[in-house]
This record gives C-alpha cells, structure tokens and sequence, in this order.
C-alpha cells in the first residue's frame, strides 16, 4: 500500500509543460532508432525493385499495370488523406485546440508509421533472406495500423502532452501487430476495413488510457471545452474527407477485382444510411429540433466502422443500408446518453467521443461480420468463391463458414482485450510526472505547446472589469480610455 | 379564385421552423423505405459479385484489372469529392450559413444517392431477373444525379428549411431519372459530363422553385447575406477542389481509353481559359480594379460546366480554350447585371447565382455540343471512332452527325422543360406551410436548425444602444460597465 | 550613372495599385494569344486521339488499361491538387492576405499551364508534322512548371500587385522550359520529382527577384506580417495536402511499374523522417520548448524536395531516412536563423522562406542525386535495370554511372544559373513603375486588390481615440456612444 500511495504521490506532483529536453531527445533517438533499424531490415519487395522488370519476365506478367502498385495507390491516397486531414480536422472542432489536433496528429502519424512498417514488416513481410521487403500495400497497412492510436488520441485529446502522445504511439503501434497477427494469422479472421484490428482496439486503447489520466477538476477547463463557429467548420472537412474516402479505406487491401469492387460499395451504402438516422436523432432529441454539430461531424462516420468487417463479403446492398441505420441512431444515443454517463459514473473522460464513433459501431462490425461469415453458403458464394472470399486455403483449406464466424468472434475478443489491457498498462506508464502534461485548469489551450499569434480576439481574459471578464483587447483599451476621460 | 385566395392565405400564415417532428419522420421512414427498396431490388453486378473469377473465364478477360473498378474508381473518388466537399463549402461563403451549407449539403446528397441508384437503376440497369445490379458506373451515375439537386439548393440556399430540402431532392432525384432516360436512351444524345441533364436541368429546377418561394421582403435578412472574410476562404476550398476534379466529372463515365484522356484533357483546358477571362471582367467592372470574390468563386467554374457534353468530342484543344473564354465573360457579367435583374424584375431570388455559374453555361454546353456532334465529319474521327463516339450501333446505326447534333438540341429543350417545368410543381408542394421553413427577417442564419456554439463575435445582435446596433457581448458588457460607473 | 539615376527615379515614383486597365488587359491579350497558338500547335496525341482504337491494333496493345492515362491520371490529380489547394492554402497563412494567396495562386497556376504546354511542347512533344501531340503526360508536366513559379511567388507574397505575378510568370515559365530542356535532354540528367528543376530554380528565380524589388521600409507592414489563430490552422491544409501527395508528384512521370512504386515509397519515408526532426528543432530552440507553426507548416515538407532527384533510384528505405532526417534539421535551422540573416544582411526579404523549403532542400535533392547515380552498381540496379533507371539508350548508350554523377552535378548548376540569373532579370523588369504594386506600408494587405467583406474583426484602424487605435467598428460606435451621453 505504501508503495502505491508513494507512487500516487509522485504522480501528484505539480505540472509542468516544458518540453524542450524531452520532445526533441524523444524525437532524435528515434529518427536515429529508424534510420539503424531500417538500413538493417528493410528493402523493396519484387514489386518496387529494379529487378521488377526480370520478375516480369519470370512470373509471365504481361504488363507494368499488373503491379499492385495500381490496383492500391489510389486507395492508399485515400486512406493517407483520412489519416492526415481526416483525423487531423475531425478534432480542430475544439475552439482553442486546432493546432494540438491537427498538429500532433501529423506528429504521431509520421513517427509512428515508421515503426509500423517495421512490427508489421517483422510479422508478415519478412523473407528468407530476413530481410522485411516492402511495397504499397506495407504502406496501407501502417497507415492503418496508425489509425489505431489516431483514435486513441481522440479519447484523450487536449489533456495530455506530446511527449505523452508518442509514447501512446509507441506502444499503440506494437500491441497492434502483436494483435493484428493473432487476429489476422493464427485465428485467420478476416477484417478488411479493421473494425476489430483499428476501431475497436484503438478505440478501448484510448479510452482505458484515458480512464487511468482521470482528471478529476476537469470541469475547471470547461471554458475551453466547446467550439466556436468556425473550428465547427474546420472540423466538417475532417468529416467529409473520412467520410467520401471511407469505402477506399474498407477496400484497400480487399482482394484484386471483386473484392475491392464489392467493399467500396458496401461501405458507401452504409455511409449513406448512417447520415438520414444520425440527423433523425440529433434532431428528435433536441427540444426544438435543432441539429448537433458533433452528432454531425461524427455520429455520420459510424457506418463505415460497422460495415468494415463484413464490407469484402456478400452482405447485400440492403445489408449495409441495415448496418448504417442501427449504427447511426446507436452512436448518436451514445453521444447524447452515454459520453455523460461514462463522464460521471465510470470517470472515463472521451474528449471526441471515440466511444461512440468507434468502440461501438467497432463491435458491432465484428459481430456484423461474425454472423456474416457464419451465415455464408456456397449457394451464394460458390464454392470457389468461398475459398477466395475467406481464403480457405493452405493450412485453412476446409475450414467451414460457422468456424470461421467462431473464430471472427474469438478475433472480436483479441482486439477487446488487447485494446483495454494495453490502455491500463500504457495509461499507468503515462501517469509518471514526467511526461510535461497539462494541469487539470490548462487543459484543451493550445498555448503550452505552441507559439500563438496575437489575435485580435484572443480568448483569454485580458482584463477583469466591474466584476465583467473582458476578453477583447480592444475592448479593454476602449474602457481604459473611456475610464480616463 | 376563393380557391387559390385560401391557398394562398394557408402559405401565408406565420413561420415555425421547429422541425423536430418533420424532420426525424422524413429520415425514418424514407430510409426504412429503401432498405426496403433495395432488399427487393438491389444486387451486385458482375464485376462486383463474388462470382466474377468465373465471369471472368466465362468471357476470357485476362486479368483482374480489366475490371471497371480500376477504371473508373479514382474518377468516381474524385467526383464524390466535389460533391460532398466541393458544393458543400462553395455554399459556406454566407457569414452565418456554414452548417447548413455544408451539413444540409451531406443531407441531401446521402439522402438523395440512394434513390437515384433505385430510379437510375429501373431505367438503365435493370436485369432479366428484375433486379437491378450495380457496380461503381451506378455509383458515379448516382453522384451525378445528386450533383443535379444540389445546384438547385444553391438557388434556395438559406431559405428553405432541411425538410423542404428532403421534398426538393425526392422530386429532384425523380425528374432527374426521367429526363436522363429521354435524353440517353430515347434521343440517344450524348452528354458525358451532364451540360444538359445536370447542369441545365438542375440549375432551373432551383431557379424555378426560389421564384415560386418568393420573398418580398428577404432584404430584411440582408445583414446576413454576404461574406465574412473567413468564410470566403473556406467557399474557396469549395471552388478549388470543383475546379480541379471537374477533368474527373466530365470523364468518369466517358468510353475507356481515348474518351477518358480526351474529356480530361479537353476540360483542363476550358477550366484554365475561364480563369483568366474572370478575373478580366471581375477587374474591369470595379472602379479600382479590385477582384470580387464572388466572381473568382463561382465564375472561375463555368468552362467546365460548358464543355461537359462536348468533352468527350474532338472538341480540338484550342476549342475547349474558346468555350472556356466566353464563359468567364458571361458568368462573371451575369453576377454583375443579371443576378440583381433576377431579383428586381422577374422575382428570381438565386442565393449563389446558379443561373450564372450553372444555367447559362449548361445551355452553351448543350449548343456547343450540338454543334460539335453535328459538325463531325469522318476525316477527323475516322469511321470506327465516329461510330465509337456517338455510339451509332444497334438501334442507332447509320445515324448521321447532323441528325445526331439535332436529337442533341432536343435533348436541351427535355432539360430546359424538364427543370422549368418540374421547378414549378415542386415549387407549389413546397409553398404549404407545413415544411418549418424560416420567415423573411430569419433567412440565412444558421441559429434556427442548429444548436451554435457561443461565440465571441456572435453577429446576433446582444444590445440596442443610443440607435446603434451592439452585436458584441463584450461591447456591449463594457457599456453597461461604463454606464453604471 | 545619369542613365541609372533616372531609372531609379522612376521605379520611385509613388505607387498607385489600381489595376483596373494593365489587369484585364494582360489577361485578354494573353488569353487570346494562347487561343490562336493552341489552334496552329496543339493536338492529341496517339493516347488522347479518337484513333486510339486503331493505334491499340497496329501497336498490338491488348487492353485499353494500357493507355498511359491509367497509369498517370490518379498522380496527375494528386499533383494538381498539390498546386492549386497544397502551395494556394499554404501561402493562406499570413492574416490578412488570404484571398491574395488563394486567388492568385489560381490566376497563376491557371495563367501558367497554357503556356507551360506550349513550351515544353516545342521542346519535346513536337511532331514531325509540326504540331505539338498532348496527352496527361504533358498535363503532368505543365503543372510541374506552374509549380516552379508558385515557389517563386511564395518569395515575394504580400509584396507585388497580380500583373507583376503574371509578368513574373511569363517568364518563369519560358526560363523553365529552356533550363528543363537543357537539364534532362542535353545533359541527359535525371530529375523525377524536379529537386533541381522545379525547387531549385523555382526559390532563386523568387529570391532573386526578391532581391531586386528589395523594400526598405517593409517594417512598415508589419502589423500584417503575421499569422491569426484561423489562418495558420487554413495553412495546415496546405501543408497536409502537399505532405500527403508528394509521393504522387515524385513519381508522377517515372517508369511505368517498380519507377513509380519506388519513387512512392522512398518519398513516403523521408517526409516521415522529415516530421520527426523538424518538431524536434523547433522545440529546442524555443525557450520553453513550444513548437512554432512556421515550421511544422513549411520544414516538415523538406523531405519531400531533397528526394526528388533521387526518388527513383535505389536510394534504399533508410536512405530516403537519413535525407529526410537532415532537412528537416536543416529547414528548420535556416527558418529560426537563416530567414532574419538574409533579410538583414543581404537585403532578400522572403515571405515564405522558400530559401529553406525549396532552394536549400533542392539543393541537397541535387546533390543527392549526383551522389546516389555516381555510385549506381550493377550488382544492386542489374545490367537492365541500369539501363532503365538511367535511361543509357539511344544517344547514351554506354554511359558509366560515375559519368551520369557528373551531368547530375552539372544540371544542379544549370538550375541555379538560370534561377538566380533570370530572377535578376525578371526583377529588373518588375521594378518600373507601371506594374501597379503596393507601397512598403500597404503591403500584406489584400484590401488593395480585392474586394473585402465588412468584417466585425477588421484590422484596418477605424478609429484613432485618445492614442489608442481602434480596430473594432463596434468598439468605436461604443466610444462615441458612450462620449455622446
């Protein structure tokens, strides 16, 4: 008891936000780190070397356009500007954390795909020779594998430091390869869009983290906690741009043809139905029926979540448009009943509710999927497009559809325990005072971590006047002149 | 006369915008109704059903990248990206109308991509089985459709309530269907980036219903009809991003090969060519030769609506550089004299002038084509292209250029009756007073169908004081601070 | 010296920024220009042509996926969307100078690409008829050349009127071409991504006219020469959208297959390398560790400049690391020292800092290439891949590599000839005073060239009151309010 009474003392100490020595020494040895790491293991693969044309010739491939190269780049562009504006403008909506989201956003992303392309890279890229080979679809998947700690970072954004973050992001990046090969090659789920492997792990992360920063006098930031008109407005193109390029996303690494055809368009579909039952909620359960920017800007996001697993099997057109409808009107309550409640009784603190955008409709598309694969007959699949479409092929060759719904679900437990159990071990490390994070009353401001312009109309109080807190320069010098007449 | 006396004192009774009711029944029920909808009739098609290995034996096609997918995908990205970010933030120009022009925008076009898939798809893509099987041409189609309806909200924008907005795209996407059937399959025209079945279609539509939902007295909303200096650069992204993927637009459905490169290339071209003579006419027509934001925003766009139907054609470079010439000049001296005209003499109220940017030059692109089809001679096209091009087979075989270029100035009076005509009727549903729409004094203002954050510089006004207009909190804080000194 | 005396006299004479006639007359007159040269040059190639059909036979081409528009096209959006929203929203940063940034970037861009096909398309698409045969390699090639003159602009933003842009243009445009044409077809040098093309003459082109249209009194303006909280976070979107498409611009022209896919992934890497160093300086070198904005806008792009030349050879992954790892340090330093030290001592005042985005970085890019093609081995590129890389056919056969590092360094040379040269030139001819550019005191400031919405929070004075400035219209409706009573 001693020991954890010490420890909480430790973490008690006062804050201090100073980063100069630890941001750039973290960010040094590991660039360093990489540079070692990657002239060691890394090369191109057959694809992207200049021996590509010899492996042509060997494997009788007719054409230059039969490198993967372009069945994936324009997906891939799709998936980098969803990780890169997409994360990044989704959480600008806060009224004076814009540069912290969009920023440290970019920071985690470019830090941690790096480590991605290794962890993955160790786990199925490696060749004989131990050399990891690498080509477009390695940069898919640690964009990806980014997305992950992206989310996480929404559960805990504006309250901890960047130091923080790429620790987050250390950690996040390596528990989701070990996850993601549990997942994906011993019990040989399948989840091409990653509702389980991204959004259900990534989302438990965040908010496991999150759970064990709890700021208690958090509401003593509460100024700083809504949006103004404007960052409303910044935070919609992180939405459209997650939302229009979503189906790329479910169908970057979809199989060649139909596999990739039949994920865009489920995801799309799902996307759709999702927009009409989100605004019918935000709606209904406001008294005037009035809409919610933040239902809008994310509730709208759930379906593609939900159809991720299931988005490469035959779920039907209808089927998405069912996924999207649940999900759209779940996620929304969620906003509303459930960001509150977590708050208040289970002290997790989701500052862009990833519970609700992402753990949530997470789950449901694990389970969507589970159902899926069990339900899957050759009537409709055929029988070779059920070995395609599940890969029942190799060590898996006869696997049935209901064991591999079996096996979907065990795949949802993974992702469960990995997400939660990596958050309380990752969230412990982060409570040491170490780590340059706000005070509870500094949270969500952007100016401890960044140089601010001068604005003219500065949120911070620049005066106490008769009692009236005035914010305005301008407005404070008017009275002082006024005062002076 | 006491028949349309009563109507009209039923459409004049006082305003209610709450929607609460109205609002989540519309999304309900319509969305229950296509999952409906599309459980009846919806299914994959070829190159998206898991059975497309055994299609592709079946017709001996060599490899998966001969599927349509990766021929139209990153086009049809493009195009769902001027849809949802394109005309969502082109409309964002109003100082106090951001959400409803972005948000209202993801509404409509969610709402509407669903039924024109199940409209698009009875006419086109109906099977012998009666079912209608989709692939990514349905998806572009389907964007297209919506593409149609939002250019008539820019007509009504900030006037109309998000309920009448649902009626406006219901019938929208409706008549869209018909008009594209006569003018694709009954005249046989073609019309590749939509001049006609879009752009001319669509922008009457809008213009037709804002005449039949005239406000006399709108100036009474005038303090909230222009621009804040932030909110034209973010209508600026708008126009940037229509600009650059219009060359995707116009070619995401045109003939694999040649007839994507050259409707790319062709509409690059008339885009640039728009962009000088603008910036022109905006100069010379202000005293000082300043620019006006509203020309660069808008006009800059009107080549490539004009060389949506030819763009597939051998337009000739230098003919994509002319069309584009002249529509600068017209668009841009449309915003000068004709939008002010609109509104005084023939009680057209265009919010983002439609008629400048989408009318006008969607008739010039209808002429352009006709003339060009009916131009086409075999020494330019060749025998096989000729018959290529205008697609003289089955049915059409052996029709001649000048007869083509006929059914093309036919298939522009469809467009024109089918917008005018169909503005009209909808016009008359949408005058019932039934639909939340705002009174004349609470146009453009964003306050009645969304919840705003509070904002320093809310434009509402807080304070009457000595006959001026306080509409800063703080302003007004300070001279109650000052008066009780 | 009577001679150079009375030049000066004249450049300073008092300035007068109406551009109402010398605007719309250069952009008619040019517009013009380029419809009838397009007519007599312009057509399209085999790939773009109607004939494609016919060609596909006679050259055996099985599919119509072999057209070079599938290879090309998604990379040709990505670099346009790099030159109209990447270099116009990057350049969006500085308060009130927004719709300058934007809107000139366009009218330049737009302006730029007719002539830039013109002339690239005399010097190497020229037919043996005569005409200039475009396809989307030209459209490819005309926006690398646009993109030299954005960098240039981004030297001299805020100071110059738009006729001086599009004088400046002119010329950048015909040098590029020439220096392009002596760089990759006489000395046969290699250059995929332009580090030495684009960057290098693109930033010294702009300093050096920088230098020449030096304003000693710019401090004058320097109420504006900063950023507001809103503008920086527009610039972001700058920023992103170049961070995340510089894989596409990179490789946007290399070899079909593995010279793309290469060229992705070594760029990809070295601007992750780039994000990582970049924070890392700008954080030491501030006081309390905060990041400053100018920076992770611009320096974490530096990466993507310095592997251009590079970016298709075997440059290996930790390569493209250790480049990216030194720019970003580099780019960094010369924002915190470099920027002032030029400004101070050698008289070149450069808005954007392009010195250390683009010429430094472009220089290393240079010197990169030199390095990494003198030590090309046939043991790592194989006797064909040699051939290809480098392209020993035809007139170079037989080329060594050691040889090839020579014409690399000799084209780095050429660059800098022709941008610092041609700059002091340009910058001669902009310096009289017919061009309608601003005074030193009015600089940064878009209300001479544009028409400005009337903002709440305008900057300009409204109001001079008992030595205070008074920038908000309410503010001094209050005093005088308040004075009344």
């Amino acid at each position: 008891m001693g020991c954890v009474q010490s420890f909480r003392d430790l973490c008690d100490r006062p804050k201090n936000t100073n980063v100069r020595v630890s941001l750039p020494v973290v960010c040094f040895v590991w660039q360093t780190a990489m540079v070692i790491l990657f002239g060691v293991f890394i090369r191109y693969n057959a694809e992207s070397d200049v021996r590509w044309r010899e492996f042509r010739r060997t494997n009788n491939i007719s054409s230059d356009i039969e490198n993967d190269f372009y069945f994936r780049y324009p997906s891939f562009q799709d998936v980098h500007v969803m990780v890169f504006v997409g994360f990044g403008f989704l959480m600008t909506f806060l009224k004076r954390y814009s540069f912290g989201a969009v920023g440290f956003n970019f920071l985690i992303a470019a830090f941690g795909l790096q480590w991605a392309l290794l962890m993955q890279g160790w786990f199925s890229s490696l060749d004989t020779d131990g050399k990891i080979k690498i080509g477009v679809e390695n940069l898919i998947n640690a964009d990806f594998c980014v997305a992950g700690c992206l989310i996480a970072y929404g559960a805990v954004l504006g309250k901890v430091s960047p130091v923080q973050l790429l620790v987050l992001t250390l950690f996040g990046i390596t528990l989701y390869a070990v996850e993601e090969y549990i997942i994906l090659s011993i019990l040989h789920a399948r989840d091409a869009g990653g509702s389980m492997v991204i959004h259900t792990f990534g989302a438990y992360y965040g908010l496991a983290i999150s759970w064990m920063l709890y700021r208690p006098n958090l509401e003593q930031s509460s100024r700083l906690q809504g949006s103004v008109y404007h960052s409303d407005v910044f935070a919609m193109i992180g939405t459209l741009f997650l939302w229009m390029f979503w189906p790329s996303f479910n169908s970057a690494l979809t199989d060649h043809g139909d596999g990739q055809h039949r994920a865009v368009i489920n995801t799309y579909l799902s996307l759709a139905s999702t927009v009409l039952t989100s605004v019918a909620v935000s709606s209904l359960f406001q008294k005037q029926g009035k809409l919610d920017m933040v239902h809008i800007q994310n509730a709208t996001l759930a379906g593609g979540v939900a159809v991720g697993t299931a988005a490469e099997f035959m779920l039907m057109p209808y089927g998405s448009l069912i996924v999207g409808f649940f999900c759209g009107i779940i996620s929304t309550l969620g906003y509303i009943y459930l960001t509150p409640f977590l708050e208040k009784h289970l002290k997790i603190q989701d500052t862009c509710g990833v519970h609700n955008l992402h753990a949530m409709p997470g789950v449901i598309g694990g389970v969507v999927g589970a159902i899926t694969a069990a339900a899957a007959t050759e009537t409709v699949y055929g029988k070779e497009g059920l070995i395609n479409t599940f890969d029942f092929d190799g060590d898996f060759k006869g696997t049935t559809p209901s064991r591999q719904g079996g096996m979907q679900a065990a795949a949802l437990c993974v992702a469960l325990v990995f997400g939660i159990g990596g958050g309380i071990f990752v969230g412990c490390i982060l409570r040491l005072p170490i780590w340059g994070d706000p005070a509870d009353e500094d949270c969500f401001d952007d100016q401890f971590y960044w140089e601010l312009p001068e604005d003219e109309e500065s949120v911070e109080p620049v005066l106490e006047y008769n009692n009236h807190t005035i914010r305005n320069k301008n407005v404070a010098e008017t009275i002082f002149s006024v005062e002076q007449t």
